[in-house]
């Protein structure tokens, strides 16, 4: 059976970085027999550029067409504040996340072993870390309406949006948190602000309603401001989080930068057919583009979670995991993990491309 | 001039707290003849179940006259969905922040010298941080209208809150922002989610626009997501945070965790009068209430900060900061700042009030 895979560069390092996964993908589709075809698309500032939206009508329809795809990043200064708000780079972000019904956001927060002294926490703090974040990806306040910017009777400006969850929304992210934690240890750590938001008081009430279907799973429950908290003074206390769409946002952030591992972390967005949306957590970098110094490895292990949950070749995807950890015990490092006592351990500071190569050369 | 202080202990550990504090600045009151008469009266959980309302009238009445409020902490097991939302315990923090229109909170993130290696984070990420976090606290989604839970017509029930801020609210809290920024390392850092919530676009837009009056600060931008990654990875590059209520909340807590002295943070919600309402921002810690080992420092600071902003004694202010400095210095330490070298150093494990008493002997 073949598959179709879209990959779309985007913005910034976007085109280096999803180069070196092509790279690794084309070995894996070869090696492991995977039939995967590939085709391309554009999405974010340079597609407003070519076709005048971020996500333009060409890339929807492929889009739609595709088993999965690959994303690299986007945005940039060249298209802050210049064009119109549903016309920005990120808005293409959102489009396609709606268009598609991506509502289920992974986002796993590892501490890399070898990486674990590149985190701001004590070692201590983060090694062994092994959480995943899902988050609500296609509601909430990010697309509640009404919303906008109003004239008041007294001549002034109002802003406003509108947070908001139906229980069929919060039932099938719960019930994604729950498979996902069955899979794992069991414990679903559900973040609202129930104490002030009648919007996260249904959440929470429906996150209980699901739970009665997974008795083996520990369901508990923390305001936002405490998760905030907890994610800082002792992460590993967590198996999966689920959350809504803008606290998903904050937390996943910050859960990745507690990692140290940041330029590693991968993300999937999927609808309930498991057509999969891959890209890395890290942005676009603007400042680094065309540098070929960007750290391909988030993009890589992006790809390997589509080979796992998108195209049913999970032998594929731990190959590609293990390429990822043999270039890393060999040394291999990128600026970005580049770590004071790096010099000391004899790494080898690589580029862009180098890390792909290392990457190919491991499978 | 005399000066009306209302003193509400709350809940959980609230009244050893607030014992301790009432001592030291019992011993300011007559060193340095400041007047202060004191009052006492209800908020919380304890005043729910006296008053039947977690804000009662006799409370709101003693709140309006006051020129200050020292407040302990509300909430706790006993009140969890007990009672209908509106007489829970921290809808009595909420009611008296809108009825004193205190929408000024201020929030520092110090880093206490001798407390560097309580914290999570390496230290040289946090030794010298002195952070302020300045949250709109009347605002937002937090007050906005319209909210509930309705039924939609296929039957199935919907949450929603309303995120809202007009030009006139955000003016005032840049205004606090720029001015607080001004006595210090003149750079503000706004924090919004302008890229996706028309709200924070006119909050942004007021920013600017208040900007302009303080040439001499420096005002940046972050996005809420980058923010919470930004404090962890390097807290120390901000002087002045400003935020709205939701982002403010989660904000400030995950930055007080970051310094490792939660236990000595206080905080000050101040109106257009300067009226001030001061309060540590830990919580009630119902699992310690009555054990006699809660810090009272933070609210012992909070005292400080009621002595400068809301009763115009900086002096006292100061001399109860530096009592406070050196307790720690003498090396008492209460079990949450207990840490695995205080053995090695010699500290001392001191209860709640002796800590309190020691306080009271450094003045
Ligand atoms: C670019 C932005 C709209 C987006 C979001 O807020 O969802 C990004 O921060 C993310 O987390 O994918
Ligand atoms: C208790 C709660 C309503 C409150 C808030 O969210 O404002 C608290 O977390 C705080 O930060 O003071």
């Amino acid at each position: 059976m073949s598959s179709n895979v879209l990959v779309i560069e985007g913005d910034g390092i976007g085109q280096e970085i999803i180069g070196q996964a092509r790279n690794a993908l084309d070995v894996l589709n070869q090696q492991e027999s995977l039939n995967m075809t590939f085709s391309e698309a554009m999405l974010g500032g340079r597609a407003y550029d070519q076709y005048g939206h971020p996500y333009p009508e060409v890339t929807q329809q492929k889009a739609r067409a595709a088993d999965a795809i690959l994303f690299g990043a986007c945005g940039g200064p060249k298209w802050d504040g210049a064009t119109e708000r549903h016309l920005r780079p990120e808005q293409g972000l959102l489009d396609i996340r709606a268009d598609l019904d991506l509502f289920a956001n992974f986002r796993p927060a590892i501490a890399f072993p070898q990486l674990v002294s590149s985190s701001p926490l004590k070692p201590e703090k983060v090694a062994g870390l092994d959480l995943l974040i899902i988050r609500e990806l296609t509601g909430g306040i990010y697309f509640g309406q009404p919303r906008g910017i109003r004239t008041l009777e007294n001549g002034e400006r109002q802003g406003f949006n509108t947070d908001v969850y139906s229980e069929s929304e919060v039932r099938r992210i719960a019930k994604v948190a729950f498979e996902a934690a069955m899979k794992r240890n069991k414990r679903v750590c559900s973040v609202d602000k129930a104490n002030v938001l009648e919007v996260t008081v249904l959440w929470r009430e429906m996150m209980e309603a699901v739970a009665k279907d997974y008795p083996e799973v520990t369901l508990t429950h923390l305001y936002v401001d405490n998760a905030a908290m907890q994610l800082v003074v002792n992460p590993k206390q967590f198996d999966v989080i689920v959350t809504g769409n803008l606290f998903g946002d904050i937390l996943s952030d910050e859960a990745s930068m507690i990692t140290g591992s940041i330029g590693m972390l991968p993300s999937a967005s999927l609808n309930e057919k498991s057509t999969g949306f891959y890209e890395p957590i890290h942005g676009s970098a603007p400042d680094i583009a065309g540098k070929n110094i960007a750290n391909p490895l988030a993009t890589i292990m992006s790809a390997a979670m589509m080979l796992r949950y998108s195209l049913a070749a999970p032998t594929a995807a731990e190959r590609l995991e293990s390429a990822v950890s043999a270039v890393l015990d060999r040394g291999f490092r990128t600026g970005d993990i580049w770590s004071e006592d790096s010099e000391a351990q004899g790494h080898k500071k690589v580029s862009c491309s180098e890390m792909g190569d290392a990457v190919v050369s491991a499978l």
